[in-house]
């Protein structure tokens, strides 16, 4: 099923349950919704004690009523439905529903997120609201898309749990003989001799079997998934035909995103950078790579559910997002390929642990605020670039981004257990690409390779069956691969590969890894260029954390070591296979290198953003289209004002226009006929 | 019931039954603590197994006769009831007294202030040998005080305790609809249908509802100061009529000591500075401010119940005090109003966590040490100063320093969780006030106002109901107040107040705060005065951590910002209001701000010391006063030797004198006729 | 029982039932040992699910075959006892077994060492499949020694493991009086009434009593050892008369070392050093320090049982061995009096938590690799030393490490929390005397000391009863005695001394320690020289951490303190007593202080290693020898090639030559006749 909306989403979290003996508060949050050109809430999370304060009395009436109300001033809802926290009753009365942590103690009742996916009784009571609701609610036409749940996460290790581990592994190994060679169990005499005799992974047992630890992490994922189907399957029986979507949050390392998603219509995340820590266009790389990768889950436009209109109380610091900031946070998501932009939330908690977190409404409540006006005026620009509803992002680059494989590669011990700095190598491929205006896909190794030119893969520890024969015949097939260091060490259940490294594409790449340096947080080393190098490298640069020996296997060397007893070998390498070609990355470089390799490795593949100028450092350039016509999205992240290099074609400008300069966090549109 | 003394008190804390089968120790100790010049000890803390060996057989004999002792060479004792920790045999056959954690884990024995203040078992068991105590030993003249247990605090989380909580809340809210709206329990669902539902907090339960972590701290004072109540009825149920005290803790965060001061005739407390961790003159500062919070939970004299003599061996490092230190910290207790200096303790054990704790008695055992001397020292200088005993500290100003809002503050998320800097920011405000002489008070939002001249609110998140309103009558009636940010932000359960803050005087002050900003540890913002500012301002100061952006309502502005986007906004305004004036400083300014300014508001507010020379830097004045004399009490807690600036009038030199440079470390004590 | 060889061992630990599915590479495992000149491997550590899959079904005919193999190719096998891992059947059927944590909560299974030393089930296993190994494994010729389980440590704190504690402290103690006496419980009112009464220390109950946490590491050292004891009899009654060996762990703290050696027969060891984290030579000295404690365990030949030959994966990183950086450290286990050179692992295992610790052979699997090259390097360096084999290494220096005492010294509160650099002063001490080239014993209290010349105490806390007078014959006989601050302090159960300090040698040393004074990390102090000192002493040097004040009590001063109060006190002074001399080092100094120091102590000792040319840093030279030849080993862990200073005598050249500057990392042996 797919959601389509024909406008650019522009609302958030609205919470009146807290505030239904205020009903002067519910009208001005109505008034000012409008004013700040909000159309659209999320409702209902977190609900449960209103609707059904005890168990079997449900109170739907106070929230068709404020669907009824929004819908009147031209806002819809987003429904939830209210798994992410249970009343008080519901623990007391059904301890099963409660979690069980790693040491096998159950929790007491509190916070949230805190219930068992696999109790039946859960699963019962969720199924009854959820169903209530679609009968009774999801009817209004004022509500639009489902939102399941709350940023699902965490996981229960409760005795229920451990049968459907077990009932996992047996679907998954059929024999346990198969399961102890595949998951190495001789090690440490921890062979078992049934499945039954399976636990699930604990600080107080086994933490040492690897592939235990990793079929542990997919078996929560599949256990939330199901927890979502079956979340899902309510609402259809109760005859609600309305799309879904799950808030998601960031690279949330306890869940496999891409699994997650096919259960749910359309993906949404929750973004909460912290502007302002770092430079900003290093705040915004990272904000628009997850864009980016939410984007590819699905392969089709997602939206940002929630994002904080002022300072987030949970950070370290509440720091204030200066004038603007919030502008261009909401338009890129829109510039990735976004269809709205929400908030967390509308209007701010009087009490418990989020009174801090900013919202369009403050406890002060007036329309005179800063925040408020800013917020207005996305709602006045979001409407303004509407005509981008509908159009998508298409990207020649990709990189690849694999739970497993990071799953896998962070439980293990060695090379360097004090920081593999693996998302930092994912960030300096991302921004060579993206400064050179080029869009980028970040996908897993299930997705399909052909649609690309350039495929990228930093540190891609696991290699899953089959997955180096596809990227051979990529490269076969005329792509461009660029692989790193730490690359195709280790098979699907996390079982080291043997006769050489990366496996499988040796002769790929043309060089065999021998061993990988780890270095000292203060040690570096460096890349020294070849006289003479084929991409014109002339530059010095330095590289820290892993280095890795490779001997060559008939590629070329473009750069070698600077130092340490591997002084002379090489480290970046370039191999010719079949049509293509196969680079080989071998040590944490630095940016630089990145930004000055990648545009070459661009050039080479005949990759474009369809910009001939040189492109601004800090200018982020995003490309939507339709059938007929690119949007070309500029956003300024820098720290002044730069000039617009525009692409060539008939150009119109949907915002701003390429004569004047760009400010800084300023947005410019400008639409090219194909 | 009053405590008074002719003379300074000055002793310790000894432990006898550690040494009964060596009375040649015992006599050798008499003959010490004489030559010290000592006059009081502490008897019988943590005696409980030798008290009482087994259940129901006590032993009192020993106890007795070294009061006798004592008191035939002139030493008192304060006696105290063994409550402090429990024989093994009891938690052996009675485990519900041992306490049981938040994970609701019940401790082992051990350690000590391992009990549970609910227990009846417990209670009960204090309450005999409370009770035989007053009856069989208390009744020695040389009894002068009781020692209720040691160091009370922590918490207990058993099912009776439990119980104990729903009762208090019950009696607190009436009804579940009232707790449920004061608690904000709509947020995640956490609506209670019952008080029976409700269960303390605990990390692996519920965290997150503020009001419920608040009113359980709330509830651990009010049971420990039931069980404090208990234990003194116990005394006078014996026929005990002498008066009582409890040894405090530092600014302790487990305890409101504004109510626990109510259940004790006097208060005394334990001081362990870190002299010589950083300037001598900061850690003296600390030390002073906590002595006037301690003097202020009564508004009556107090006493240094114990200090360590030589080096303290809990802390990272056990630095030795430097020559003189000692004496130092020993004259610090007593011009702050303490009517005594003691020790912990007399003599150094020999096995056990604190056996290398400094002692006046050390392993060696002589005379001749340097520790011994300089106790003697202590001893015969309270001799000379005596006159002292009986006078009082009045104090201008006011500091308010609450419990409650001091823990509703640094629970809540927002605005800066890696450090409000909150003590930091008191101790600016009380050494911009002290460096001028003056005297300080350290009070809670239910102390009087009317008999102070300027008033002092740093960061008073919480301001409870009707305490706007008496602010705000001090202002009309002429007094100053001199209020910052991340003021009257919230209510007495926590809940933030609407339509703008600080609550309540936003009139009085002039201004609105709209919003406010976390800087990074590495950030800094500065306060630029406006040319021809009132108090003639002219330097530039730093501030970090918090910045609030304030909106003038009629406030004048004295400085403003110097960078970010709030550059040229106010940072420090004032206000005039009824006869009195308001002062708002907007942001946590260095100590340099502090002190400029605080000197130019009380010379404003007409509040001296009635010195009119400078006073150098590090010379700390405190004036004591009974109806017809001020003593001016001098100590140099800097570098180097200073001159001493006297007031005006008739001075006779009581200690040292004024022609002289006072030495480092040193004290001189003037008497002038009022 | 003496466990002989007549060569030196090379080889390492095998595991081959990780790959019994693979025939081809156990084949070319034994190939390739071949080739890189091993002769020996440790089999059947952690084997027990592949020796006894199920209870009572036994499968050593795998292990059989292997054995016969190799030994056909002439490499021997150190049979292990597989008890450092047990089956999941054991702990399902038998949860006994499972080790109890301080909180009292029951491990699940899982990682290795987690299993109840006490548990009779536990025991009878062993019993049973030692009893089977020997009986049907051992008798091979091939195998020549038993490695008694893996890496013994960790403890238990079960019922039945608190009732072995009770009955060994009855056994120690007597009566309840006399150990409430030695663990002065009267502290904190923990008398006990008796044994009963008394529990294993925990974080949930008591720590505070020090001599109850000592007498509990005591006591787990003695269980373990009667588990030793136990496992070991059980090969006997299987008719092994095979030597015994336990690997043990560097300066492990769990374990009495001392005691443990005394039930087996030759001491071996895991050394794992961080190479190029710090300079090589810091590094190589502490790794020397540890080959001399271990050769002084049982005053006998040890041999290193493992080592990485690669880079090791459970360290914060993963460095590399520079080229040469193994063939040194495995020269420096010869050069310390070690038998044999031995590694973890042979193969790298596939999956878990090792799989990237290095090995000879690696997942690549050639024999291609740098690292094989290198192991077989050594492989072929060993064959050429062979005449090493049984040479001794006797020494005229003993410096003294005692468990108890650390023990005791470490869980004291004070006088430095945050640390006391224990190991660093004993290896500043270490490296004084190493420079000059005399080998060193590292001693404990029980050793006797009639054969050494020089006797370094450096911070021996405790004096254990009897070890005063013992020092004090030692220097009464004209040995030379060098004390540090901090030593002599408490006796056997942790109780202070009375009456003065260093308990029993102060009129040895002829001064008294009166305070000890910690200083912060970022404070130092300086050891001026007195002019004309009798040591020549003419620089000035830093000290830290801790400063001792000591009274003078007959002994000269060579050197006071630069700054601080006590400034011009005395920090080095001397003492004649009988025919020797006493010397008292009163702070921590720094390195150069020691090196200058010690060289003129050894001089004016008459100790040296016979060499009198100046010998460069960083060259190490350690001397072994037999009835008529001393073999001198010179091994080069600086930074530049350096000359080879030569002892008199006649000179023959075993490995490398004189005539040549030492390369970095280089190796050369002298033989010397006598």
């Amino acid at each position: 099923m797919d959601f389509r909306t024909d406008k650019l989403l522009h609302g958030g979290d609205y919470n009146p349950e807290q505030w239904l003996k205020r009903p002067d508060i519910l009208e001005k949050d109505i008034d000012m919704l409008e004013e700040s050109g909000c159309n659209v809430v999320s409702l209902g999370i977190f609900s449960w004690s209103t609707l059904e304060p005890e168990e079997g009395v449900f109170h739907f009436e106070w929230l068709q009523e404020i669907i009824d109300k929004l819908y009147k001033r031209g806002i819809s809802t987003i429904l939830a439905t209210p798994s992410g926290a249970r009343p008080k009753w519901m623990a007391d009365k059904y301890p099963e529903v409660l979690r069980v942590d790693e040491t096998r103690r159950r929790a007491l009742f509190g916070f949230r997120h805190n219930h068992c996916y696999t109790s039946p009784v859960y699963r019962e009571k969720v199924h009854i609201i959820n169903k209530k609701l679609a009968q009774e609610v999801a009817t209004h036409p004022g509500v639009i898309l489902w939102h399941i749940s709350n940023e699902y996460g965490g996981e229960c290790h409760c005795p229920l749990c451990q049968k459907a581990f077990r009932n996992w592994l047996k679907e998954k190994y059929q024999t346990i003989e198969n399961l102890n060679d595949k998951w190495c169990t001789t090690f440490w005499s921890h062979t078992y001799n049934s499945f039954d005799q399976i636990e699930s992974p604990s600080k107080i047992g086994e933490t040492q079997l690897h592939a235990l630890n990793l079929d542990w992490k997919r078996f929560v994922t599949h256990q939330t998934a199901d927890f979502i189907h079956h979340e899902i399957a309510a609402l259809r029986e109760g005859g609600s035909t309305l799309p879904t979507t799950a808030n998601l949050m960031y690279y949330f390392g306890g869940l496999d995103y891409f699994k997650i998603a096919k259960e749910i219509d359309v993906v949404s995340w929750d973004t909460y950078p912290t502007w302002h820590k770092e430079a900003v266009i290093d705040t915004a790389y990272d904000n628009g790579m997850c864009h980016d990768l939410m984007r590819s889950l699905k392969g089709k436009p997602f939206f940002q559910m929630e994002s904080c209109p002022a300072s987030t109380n949970w950070q370290s610091v509440s720091k204030l997002k200066k004038p603007g900031m919030l502008f261009a946070q909401s338009m890129q998501a829109i510039a990735h390929g976004g269809e709205g932009a929400l908030y967390f939330q509308i209007r701010q908690s009087r009490g418990a642990s989020e009174k801090f977190h900013g919202a369009v409404i403050d406890h002060y409540g007036g329309n005179d605020t800063r925040v408020f006006k800013e917020v207005s005026r996305v709602g006045e620009t979001l409407k303004e670039i509407r005509e981008l509803a509908g159009t998508t992002v298409n990207s020649s680059v990709a990189m690849l981004y694999d739970w497993d494989s990071q799953w896998a590669m962070e439980d293990s011990q060695g090379p360097r257990n004090k920081g593999l700095h693996y998302l930092e190598a994912m960030l300096k491929f991302y921004r060579g690409f993206r400064k050179q205006g080029v869009n980028v896909d970040v996908i897993d190794m299930t997705c399909e390779l052909d649609k690309y030119k350039v495929l990228a893969l930093p540190m891609v520890y696991m290699f899953k069956e089959g997955f180096a024969k596809k990227v051979r015949a990529f490269v076969e097939n005329g792509g461009t691969l660029i692989t790193s260091y730490w690359s195709g060490i280790a098979d699907d259940t996390d079982r080291c590969y043997l006769e050489g490294t990366p496996h499988g594409l040796m002769d790929v790449l043309g060089i065999r890894s021998t061993e990988i340096d780890g270095l000292y947080d203060w040690e570096e080393n460096s890349f020294v260029p070849v006289a003479g190098n084929e991409l014109g490298l002339d530059k010095t640069y330095t590289c820290k954390y892993l280095c890795d020996l490779v001997e060559l296997r008939g590629a070329r060397t473009l750069m070698t070591y600077g130092s340490d007893f591997y002084e002379g070998y090489s480290c970046l390498t370039v191999n010719e296979y079949g049509r293509g070609k196969a680079w080989y990355v071998a040590a944490d470089a630095d940016k630089e290198f990145y930004g000055d390799f990648l545009e070459k490795v661009l050039k080479d593949s005949g990759v474009s953003c369809g910009i001939k100028e040189e492109i601004p450092d800090a200018l982020e350039i995003t490309v939507r289209e339709n059938e007929n016509e690119k949007y070309y999205i500029y956003q300024n992240f820098g720290t002044e004002a730069v000039n617009i290099p525009v692409p060539e074609g008939q150009i119109s400008w949907i915002y701003g226009n390429g004569s004047d300069k760009l400010k800084v966090y300023g947005l410019v549109v400008a639409k090219v006929i194909v």
